[in-house]
């Protein structure tokens, strides 16, 4: 390959790993070019899952270690203990600029206390925050943050401004990046202090990276108008887990619905073109991949329950952001 | 009529009022029994719609004022100059005991500014709080505070789980209440301080009105193993209307899936019962009704933009609200 991007990728977190790992790298190859997969792991289980792929040798090298992280492990017992876990080797890669970027469906507060412990933060960003995709009527938003950071300043919610448009412009270079911050009333006397400061803050500064729209309500996230939600990161979380619930909910009883009779089975089968169309267009693997946002290189957590399609989106993230530049992005914007 | 309960209904609230209030009236009607209506608006527009209905003329009386406060008014302007408005006299008909609880489809923070004017607070509570349904699994919630309070201490919190709980058992005699914080992990390190003293307090307390089962996430409000779910009026609103969006995202997506060929709108059309009945229950006329606790009075705020149906199923959650007692049960129970 020629000069190829590098990700390195733990190959031993989450549900059913490194099997779903290994045939996500697979899938997402298949739609990609010059990419290099450093992948961190027990080799006597991945080599023989590699075997059956499609995947040229040349196009990844396996780094072998028998350890690796929990789900139930807590992040700092992690941490302490883990220095030759599959997690931490990966996040090291990229200290050592073996690799540009890191994905795991690991342990998702070690992943963070590790990539702390051994990646610096940007220059001028005093919190990382946590962003991911959410749909919206006419493509995705950025949502950020999801749950980094349960108290944030003025600081901290314009520095995720910045970081969620340089998101933005990495993963969707044709669009404006239309930023909105979070808030109960549309009008520019509710929310609390912090928010009203930050308002006022973003509509003195002009800046080319993003526009900035004012405030969003929880009921307009996803029409389409802004694609940067900010928010502190109890308030994202809730928000997030919220609507992921409330998908869940509506969709178990439209199934339910529709199987509670013959006929409704009948004509079902009719439609179920249409019906996959709609489910595919919710699917949550399409958006699979939060992103890690204030270190000096792309951390990238895959959903722990998704599968190989999932985690080829969230390995497609990362290459995304690798050629579209986040990091430099992050770097000529903040102030 | 023996003894009727009585409801002072503000005929002039909302869109499309004062007739969706008073067709809500009489479908209200239809289904109850003994309950008198203090109607207040202009009566040269409620009477011809009034002689239309089935209502008997015992059930009700037509209080006449030409003013009335308009979506647009601030709270405090309309306070100030509201003094001979409908929502002004139908809430000062409970302080003079001439009704039992007060509906409104008009301007909420009005009627809050309004209600907290004219009714004394419930002893030992420092802060009312706005509380909805939201349906679950296996039947609805009651969320608290959905907006009232911005920023909320340990007391207040606790107040909110004794509060909700106590509508909980107004509305739904037959179940047991069930109380949980919103947060954002179900470990009991997550969360801020607030909300991690408040369990350790509710966790240490005792009483006969609702089981403390401790933290729920937001993906978790719908699955119906809670039913009084407890938050800030910030995190509330956010979750609330986060929800609100979602559904009319997914409904629309849906919508548009089914009728995007022919052979869909035909199968549709063979699945209309069953696609009805999905319809019905995320129906939010059948949850209308937001309620203001910690007065000394029902104070129940309508939809303004829903229609007769709405309004009467808030009519229902006035007339259960008076029945169950729920100022008692809350007198009772506070601590």
């Amino acid at each position: 390959m020629n000069n190829p991007i590098k990700i390195a990728v733990d190959a031993m977190g989450g549900d059913n790993s490194p099997n779903k790992i290994i045939k996500g790298i697979e899938l997402h190859s298949l739609n990609s070019n010059n990419v290099f997969y450093n992948i961190f792991g027990k080799s006597d289980l991945i080599e023989p899952l590699i075997k059956k792929t499609s995947l040229a040798k040349s196009s990844y090298k396996i780094n072998h270690t028998n350890d690796f992280i929990k789900d139930e492990d807590s992040p700092l017992a992690a941490a302490k203990k883990g220095k030759r876990s599959s997690m931490w080797l990966s996040i090291e890669s990229l200290k050592k600029e073996e690799s540009d970027a890191i994905v795991s469906a690991g342990n998702t507060g070690a992943l963070f206390v590790i990539a702390k412990l051994n990646l610096n933060m940007i220059e001028k960003i005093d919190k990382p925050a946590l962003s991911a995709l959410w749909p919206n009527k006419t493509g995705m938003n950025i949502v950020l943050d999801l749950g980094a950071n349960i108290e944030c300043n003025e600081k901290n919610l314009i520095d995720f401004s910045y970081m969620g448009a340089a998101l933005h412009k990495s993963l969707f270079e044709k669009e404006e990046s239309k930023v909105a911050l979070l808030n109960i009333g549309s009008e520019e006397l509710k929310g609390n202090n912090v928010i009203k400061n930050t308002y006022q803050l973003l509509s003195e500064k002009t800046n080319s990276l993003f526009e900035f729209k004012g405030y969003i309500e929880g009921n307009h996230i996803m029409d389409g108008n802004v694609n940067v939600i900010v928010t502190d990161g109890f308030t994202g979380n809730i928000a997030l887990k919220t609507a992921e619930g409330t998908a869940n909910f509506i969709t178990n009883e439209l199934k339910q619905a529709l199987n509670s009779s013959l006929i409704g089975k009948i004509s079902s089968i009719l439609n179920i073109k249409n019906l996959k169309r709609f489910k595919n267009k919710l699917d949550p693997r399409l958006y699979n991949g939060a992103i890690l946002l204030g270190l000096d290189k792309p951390v990238i957590k895959s959903h722990g329950s998704t599968d190989e399609v999932g985690f080829a989106n969230s390995l497609k993230v990362c290459e995304k952001i690798i050629n579209g530049k986040l990091i430099e992005k992050i770097k000529k914007n903040i102030i």
